[in-house]
């Protein structure tokens, strides 16, 4: 576990500062107390302070994606969520589960026999069993990218789809771009939903046809590019929009196994923004979501709904990052 | 202006127990010093503390809608954002406004000049000066209930119009209505428009035809019922949801006028809950929209956007408040 040395060194402030911080000293300013106990959540350092009373109890569950490392997806998210909760001293633990835990209990009875006042859930898959509780639970649950109708006790918070999506094709349609691929994630989860249907609106709304042959949904990594990308290629498409970084990286890959230059013969366009998506070759232009904002949102979303107000949607806006993989299009391209 | 003692009144606690709230002091609990500092803000109250530094300030722009007493819309509004925003020790001014007032200079020009970190845009018309000067500011702007594309420095927040109207004509279908009337605000807004495509697709869910002849737009007043009452109810309408309480106070006199009895022989909805929605003869059964949690939710999006934190939207789940001016269909009705 972290010292307050290490926290120290890592801000350059004294120890003394440090302790300021995590004890609520008066002389010591509001911004910088934040940022000593931002990062004593993110460098694993609670004080008995910190942890808490018993009854004050918030947890995290998380499934089918990876957030062990910072590279991963799922972990500035985590980190958002428990630096905003523990601003308010709550304590939160995190729970990676899998489809069977979810059969083994029903999720209010888990909840309501550990004394958690409510939960953030990540990475969960439509057709998970406690999917299907959601529309009666009295829990205050706040979920990553999945929206429930109705019921005032859930809330839905995440990145706009469509303004992601829609500023690639933006990007794509302003450098002649006009055979668009779209490689997504699988069909079982409601923002590979909202993507595919971001990406026919936003092509529509450029007066772009879709063509069947372009559009394909496999899993989301990067080995889903090879079983489609060949034939994309054959097919003409002089650019494909990718569901996530992850798979972009595969179909990079795989656009180079086929003799394809990225960016020169066919741009490439990822979506989430990864930590190293600014060191691949090419560097990825993509749609970045604000991870740590998003975990943030999710605190608060979730805090409104333990004090009763019922928030529905919080969506922020991604941003369009432009790097190294898009480009005009090739003008030998049909 | 009111007084210490007038705040310790109204909350039933010493004058002393005021002041500490007031001043921040160590002996006094963060809810009721909050509870304290809220009630002085309600009541008009501000100490040389509470006026904050000259550089911290945010204003409200209002036109199109009543604030000025507590059963007018955008009163709660207001209220709720200012209570939010002192907590983070802001300076607020309220200027209602209108169209001349954004011919005379440019919204970024104004806001720059007269120091502003940002605004909360209240009541705005799609057709104003402003509105289409949002697609390039730089400036901070949360619009409660108008929203604009791509620009990270506008936020959009509101209630979410498709569950509101949808859980309005759920009830009138679980009551056996079939031919549902809808009597909406001009088509200026996007709120209009928004409630007016969730009365669409509300009924094209509920597999209802939708009939010309039954959907009107007008101004949000009580006036706009004598113009198209008479004509839904020769047209065999059984029920009549409205677009705001104002109107729906209108339909009911309107019926009333024309021999039907509310609701005997039509059931009529609103949408706000505006205070004296209870008190009205029958007691309106209408769709709630939380206006201090809105006005709550404009400054925490506000406050999102001057900490470049890309808010897109926030919507609330309005809430179904069931009272009397709805009721089985009426056996005779076709």
């Amino acid at each position: 576990m972290a010292t307050i040395k290490d926290i120290a060194n890592k801000l350059g402030i004294s120890i003394s500062t440090v302790s300021k911080g995590l004890n609520n000293a008066n002389d010591i300013s509001e911004g910088l107390r934040q940022t000593v106990l931002d990062t004593a959540v993110e460098m694993g350092y609670t004080t008995k302070k910190m942890r808490k009373e018993e009854h004050k109890k918030l947890c995290i569950f998380i499934e089918n994606m990876n957030y062990e490392s910072p590279n991963h997806f799922g972990y500035d998210i985590i980190l958002g969520f428990k630096q905003a909760a523990y601003r308010d001293n709550w304590d939160v633990t995190l729970f990676p589960i899998d489809p069977d835990f979810q059969q083994q209990e029903k999720y209010d009875t888990y909840m309501l026999k550990n004394g958690y006042s409510g939960a953030f859930w990540v990475g969960f898959a439509l057709q998970d069993a406690w999917m299907a509780q959601l529309d009666q639970t009295t829990i205050a649950t706040a979920l990553f990218d999945n929206y429930i109708e109705k019921n005032p006790n859930v809330a839905y918070i995440g990145a706009d789809s469509f303004e992601g999506i829609n500023a690639a094709i933006d990007h794509l349609v302003n450098l002649g771009h006009r055979k668009i691929a779209f490689l997504n994630g699988s069909l079982h989860s409601m923002i590979t939903e909202h993507r595919q249907q971001a990406f026919y609106d936003s092509m529509h709304s450029h007066n772009l046809p879709i063509e069947a042959c372009l559009v394909a949904n496999d899993y989301y990594c990067s080995e889903s590019a090879k079983h489609y990308v060949p034939a994309f290629l054959a097919n003409g498409a002089t650019a494909i929009v990718c569901g996530s970084d992850e798979i972009a990286y595969g179909v990079m890959a795989e656009c180079h196994r086929e003799g394809f230059r990225v960016p020169e013969d066919i741009s490439v366009i990822g979506f989430d923004d990864l930590p190293q998506s600014g060191e691949s070759t090419p560097a990825l232009t993509t749609i970045r979501q604000e991870r740590i904002e998003l975990g943030k949102c999710g605190y608060a979303a979730l805090n409104n709904l333990i004090n009763h107000v019922s928030i529905s949607k919080i969506l922020l806006r991604p941003q369009f990052i432009l790097r190294d993989s898009t480009s005009v299009k090739c003008p030998h391209a049909s």
